[in-house]
């Protein structure tokens, strides 16, 4: 094995979806320094790409120096105060997660859960609400990696507003594959990773507040316990103000370039076409796993990533080898409850296309015979 | 300005340093998936180097998933527990940020301060030790950015160890590029970044703990605040064990295959040949200030980063928005209480080179007239 030459593979798993070639060009770009205007101008409309993708008007929307899991902990971290109580819907890994996260940041967390695969209802948490209204926030996963199921967000904003909790969002699985609409969905803070339906290496996490979510920061008593993470210094270098940048941390430069690429090969193609594209995918990938007698685990999958049961008598990690091996195609195998069950082929950004579809379903023929 | 296509600046400010086309081109190579063969074999390959790197023979050596500064904070939430007491030795901006990480980790802080510009000495570390026996750990900067101050450690784990308390060092600009012997020196855990004497782009921040360390870490009776940072999961994917490796969170892929490239070219220039080469450019780079007039802040400069006073009359920003723009040379603004009154020139990994030393002499007296 030669790791000075990484291999050129599929990748069809639950991310890093596959890096279209002029996205790795720009990666390898000369380094600016993190104060150069030239990378300031190129921070500046990466942001407002991200704006633009996750369909928001938030001026506070930059990409933290991390992977999607620092995502999550920026928005606990700076919208959470010890003692505060908070509403997470668990029906997956990320759910629970995401409990555990606000847990360590002093919460106590009131679960609303439901079986794998399945999705939590408005109506649970609506009760959830009633029983814990001093909840400060909801949080809730748009697409559970772990299952593979697509939750739907539209009204629960109504719900959650109606209390005086702010809705909490991971959209890293969704962002860019899927509808998401951060503002008309009255989402109050989100977070993504680059690395699935972007189609960017992984190393940042794309995040986003809205005005009720900085309210709340502004209205916080303690510090945030990240230093790292706390969005009073990052909103000073990322939106700068009447003194002009404040240098906080040194950003991942190179990453940065990779990002406003990747954003600017998602609105080429327009984001509405490209969420109709991974749709579209899916279905074909679906049809083609019926014709094979392959089930999907979640009531209501994703289009970015297909959570399936493994075939009776099929051999888990031997067949994700084999396609590693023979077609270097990447899937992934089953997370948390679902190891030994499920895998998880993922049709995200520059993956999702027409070749790949048909290639796996062949590959998953051939090697399931 | 086109922000496309990033201008090749010459980096001499106090990080990123300049990056060498080898690494730039290994960032750009296909993106692999974080649980494949080949990069689990890079990802060990990188570790091995750093301990080379680090001079130690610590397992836990691994690159954080986020800047140096993540790097404080991941030694800071792991080694913590609320109600700590711990003493944090300040002579500048970046001791400064340690002791306030460290108060948020739930630490009493006690400072060990020195004026900006100097350094620590080993009687008021064992001062603070006779005045604070209950102190967990000692944390000091061993090159500290915004002075250029250089820090010596020969010695002080003896008086650390003596009270059964943590040696921890910030070598944020002095790995790679000033002697480091985390083993020999007793050092218990170290953080570092890329983007310095590495000469790869910022992103990742490469750690070590100790034997002693982990003890501290073992016996926690009480979850790190941070999930993100966890050292007791993230061993398991860099260390992996019985189970194999654990999946933790998507490692930044192309940002580790930059590492792994940088590493491998300090250790095909020797690590030896490497420091005593930074010094070298630190008296040509001395020596020709001194003929201009211009002096250093620091008692005991770093070479890596030189901290030198803004020459009477001399235009601050204009100086160094001439040298950006007529050059293309990067050098840093003062930092903190030197805002206005300091320039940092690093010289740094691939910047340290006679070429860039006589070009930024030769700018400056230029831009100077």
């Amino acid at each position: 094995m030669n790791t000075q030459h990484p291999a050129e593979r599929i990748l069809l798993g639950p991310g890093p979806s596959p890096v279209p070639a002029r996205v790795l060009r720009a990666l390898g770009a000369p380094t600016l320094g993190h104060l150069d205007p030239q990378y300031i101008a190129i921070m500046d409309e990466t942001c407002a790409m991200l704006r633009q993708v996750f369909q928001t008007q938030n001026a506070l929307t930059f990409p933290v120096s991390g992977t999607g899991m620092a995502g999550m902990e920026c928005l606990a971290v700076n919208l959470i105060e010890p003692g505060d109580e908070v509403i997470v819907c668990v029906n997956g890994v990320f759910g629970g997660r995401m409990a555990d996260v606000m847990e360590r940041c002093g919460a106590t967390v009131h679960l609303v859960e439901a079986p794998w695969g399945e999705v939590i209802t408005p109506d649970q948490i609506a009760g959830a609400l009633d029983r814990f209204p001093k909840s400060k926030l909801v949080g809730i996963v748009h697409a559970e990696t772990s299952t593979g199921a697509h939750q739907p967000l539209e009204g629960l904003a109504d719900l959650v507003h109606a209390k005086g909790a702010l809705l909490l969002v991971d959209a890293v699985t969704s962002l860019g594959g899927h509808e998401l609409r951060m503002d008309d969905w009255g989402i109050d803070a989100i977070y993504s990773g680059t690395q699935k339906c972007l189609s960017c290496p992984p190393g940042l996490a794309p995040v986003s507040f809205g005005p009720r979510a900085l309210e709340v920061m502004d209205a916080r008593k303690t510090k945030p316990q990240s230093w790292y993470l706390d969005v009073s210094m990052l909103r000073k270098y990322y939106l700068g103000g009447g003194g002009g940048r404040v240098y906080h941390h040194t950003a991942p430069i190179n990453m940065t370039y990779a990002l406003h690429e990747a954003l600017t090969i998602v609105l080429e193609e327009g984001l509405d076409v490209r969420i109709q594209r991974h749709a579209k995918m899916h279905q074909r990938l679906r049809a083609g796993l019926d014709e094979m007698g392959i089930r999907y685990i979640p009531v209501r999958s994703l289009h970015s990533l297909n959570c399936i049961g493994i075939p009776d008598g099929a051999d888990d990690a031997g067949t994700r080898k084999r396609l590693l091996e023979e077609y270097g195609i990447e899937i992934g195998a089953g997370l948390g409850v679902m190891a030994g069950k499920a895998w998880r082929i993922g049709l995200m950004g520059h993956g999702a296309t027409l070749r790949n579809v048909d290639l796996v379903l062949t590959a998953l023929r051939e090697v399931l015979k």
